[in-house]
């Protein structure tokens, strides 16, 4: 059972655990910026001393990206393994202008530490390494075995994962897994996410002309490929925001009646979410509440769009070159390379013959549903009671955590804990990301906790 | 009349000649870019420069923008005067990537020079400063009155033109205007413009949410910018490729029949051009010859287009902007003021309610249709015919020339001859814009003849 001792050295240490969490935000490892990969690996490195640090065995593992912390410390015979994963890299900071403090520089205020990564995913898998850290300043020993995987490419959805998981399958052998990368369910009220949204994330560019064109001496007589494109993007969707796609929907699991009651239950705030957006509304598929949009059915948004002339004052030209990023989200059961099929051939039908259209992958990751009354889930539940002093509420995510994909494939765990410490206003890829301390704080707990429950399950009776 | 010396000289420099356009090629004198100001001025210099050489009274007069070159030799009395129009100011180079040299580094193959504004329009207004040095040169005196204004601002289409030629009337009174800042019909075909289109370019910017968001956490429940864009783009064109915007064609004068095959019978070579462009048709409104579709009808470009992440890899991000550059080419009698006011009222009611729409006039221009059976005009023709050795063409061009408008409504001078030396293919404001130095030749005799031809006008009986 989890000593008080333990939650008062964690109380204790509060301020030192908050300062070295900043050491960590001041790192940055953007992944997708090849000319950051040294701070990624600074990371890493970091991270990996504070493994050591714990006498875990720890290995700074490369790959063909960015390098895998693993570290174990299994010396607790006849007793269950708990892996953590998480990640160290960041998504990129841009817009930068919109930040009140650099992204890099990180800053308290009002009870929040301000900066790139400090909720995604830094703040939240530091938390377990520093339960750890005050489990064995106490007891000398963990009451289960541990191994930790944090990696450097989860923001660019996790491409060296796959091989590394199946290259290292013996050693991350675990009972089950917790990842606290997403957020509880709104500030004060902590839960556990038991779906996950997948992602069919494509890259288009159409090429007309060969080269720029004066649109004086050619308007007229051209496709101008910024318009096609226009054209494509606006048939992705129907009126009334359902997406066009055919096939789209095939796939998709109907949200069943107990669930939506469920949801309802939750009272999604519509008014302070369209306050914190600045929106008039809360548009999307009819039939549907924004709860159930957000986390249960599938979305498609443009990410980025560029063409032509985008610089000061007036340039007349047709250009020769328009391109655009679509991501998808997606729900039960859909498939990302169907999805991408499905689009890709949609798209090429609304493309006029002799211009040129190119579609990549850029990433994907399946969606999940987990089971939510397995014994480790009923743990973790009692681990969040202990440590933020209320019990969970159950919700599906928006987003996507491609890795759980990876996990129950490769590694065929059945119990993968997602238990969210961050808020969903806490501007996760957005300007000025934050992390409340006080859910860092109670995270630190409720990790401690959770090796102690999870530890319990293996008593008489349990 | 026009002597045989004066050819000659002209024969006989024609190196130099080449040798000094290319050093104003040298000189980076884009407009639309701030941080060109400088070489801006140093291009208005240069040009002082040679005019000062000719015994011009010269004046490189300050502005609200960049410098207006307003020289004058008036030394005829009783002779007409002309006035001879061009610009110093070159288009962005951008893309560089496409360039095979450099754009400011001038670079001659097969008889072509390469460079930013070789054609547009350095080249072709430095034909009447060598004109004029070699008449001089030969006969010590002009046959007519000239005043030169070269100015710095026609790529962003002449702001501070207007208020200057207010200021400047007296000093720019003249009989007629010579501007030589288009092309012939096709290679080896000169001609006469009679006709150019207007333009009304703007800018639209949309907001959305407050900031970029989490696509997972949030997709489902927001307008995404970009497709709000690509929706309003969509719908500024109807299938069949005409312009959607109510009223846009309401003032369009209709192509007379005789004037229709005319352009017929000048065998617009279809597969030529998509050769030249690699593209695999030439589409647009239906009804309408490709010929009458680049120069008689209106059009409409998307010339620009940006928002969200566009860079390297993923960003799961629904963005908080996105914006698009728009330009629309007119004929006469469209109005520039009155089709932003229209396009602006049509796509406020395609903007869902609650994100905020801006739409800035970046630039405009009045489309223009001139006499052709004028003196004047005819002995222009006669010009070409003696600088090119063939007869020009009359042609209606699809660019726009925003001062002509000024020059009609402010100096009230009725004949305003465009006289283009380039070619259509020369690559103005494109990569690898050229100009033939053949034509460049052709050029400066055939504004040597223009200016015999025009003191012909005043002789008894003409």
């Amino acid at each position: 059972m989890l000593s008080q001792q333990i939650l008062q050295c964690i109380d204790a240490s509060r301020q030192r655990y908050v300062e070295e969490l900043l050491h960590l935000l001041r790192i940055p490892s953007v992944s997708t910026y090849s000319q950051h990969a040294p701070d990624v690996r600074a990371a890493a490195d970091w991270v990996a001393g504070q493994l050591r640090r714990l006498s875990f065995q720890t290995r700074v593992c490369e790959t063909a990206g960015h390098p895998v912390v693993l570290a174990e410390r299994t010396d607790v015979p006849g007793m269950p393994t708990l892996l953590v994963y998480g990640h160290y890299d960041v998504q990129p900071p841009e817009p930068l202008d919109e930040w009140k403090s650099p992204p890099f520089s990180p800053v308290i205020r009002d009870g929040y530490v301000y900066a790139r990564g400090a909720t995604d995913d830094k703040g939240q898998f530091f938390t377990y390494l520093k339960a750890i850290e005050a489990i064995l300043s106490i007891e000398k020993k963990l009451p289960i075995n541990v191994k930790v995987l944090i990696e450097g490419e989860e923001e660019i959805t996790s491409p060296s994962l796959g091989p590394f998981l199946a290259e290292h399958k013996q050693d991350l052998r675990a009972d089950f897994i917790a990842i606290s990368d997403g957020s509880q369910y709104k500030f004060g009220i902590p839960a556990i996410s038991y779906g996950l949204r997948g992602l069919c994330y494509l890259q288009m560019e159409l090429q007309g002309p060969r080269f720029d064109l004066h649109s004086g001496s050619f308007g007229g007589l051209v496709e101008n490929p910024i318009l096609v494109l226009a054209n494509v993007l606006a048939r992705l969707k129907n009126e009334d925001g359902t997406i066009a796609i055919p096939g789209f929907y095939e796939d998709v699991l109907p949200l069943e009646e107990w669930e939506r009651r469920e949801m309802a239950s939750l009272n999604f705030d519509e008014e302070a979410l369209k306050e914190y957006l600045g929106v008039a509304s809360l548009p999307g598929e009819p039939g549907y509440t924004p709860m159930e949009r957000k986390t249960a059915r599938p979305t498609l948004d443009a990410n980025g769009i560029w063409g032509g002339f985008a610089g000061e004052g007036s340039k007349t030209i047709i250009p020769a070159r328009a391109g655009a990023k679509v991501s998808m989200r997606l729900v039960p059961n859909q498939d990302p390379d169907k999805i991408h099929k499905a689009f890709e051939k949609y798209v090429r039908s609304l493309v006029p013959q002799g211009m040129h259209l190119n579609v990549r992958n850029l990433n994907g990751a399946k969606p999940v549903l987990a089971a939510r009354d397995r014994k480790p889930v009923l743990a973790a539940a009692r681990a969040i009671e202990a440590g933020f002093g209320k019990r969970p509420v159950f919700i599906r995510e928006g987003g996507s955590i491609p890795i759980v994909n990876l996990f129950q494939e490769t590694l065929e765990v059945q119990d993968i804990l997602l238990l969210g410490w961050g808020c969903p206003d806490d501007g996760a890829h957005s300007p000025n990301e934050r992390f409340f301390l006080d859910d860092f704080h109670s995270g630190i707990r409720s990790a401690a906790a959770l090796l102690y429950e999870l530890a319990a399950l293996q008593a008489p009776g349990a």
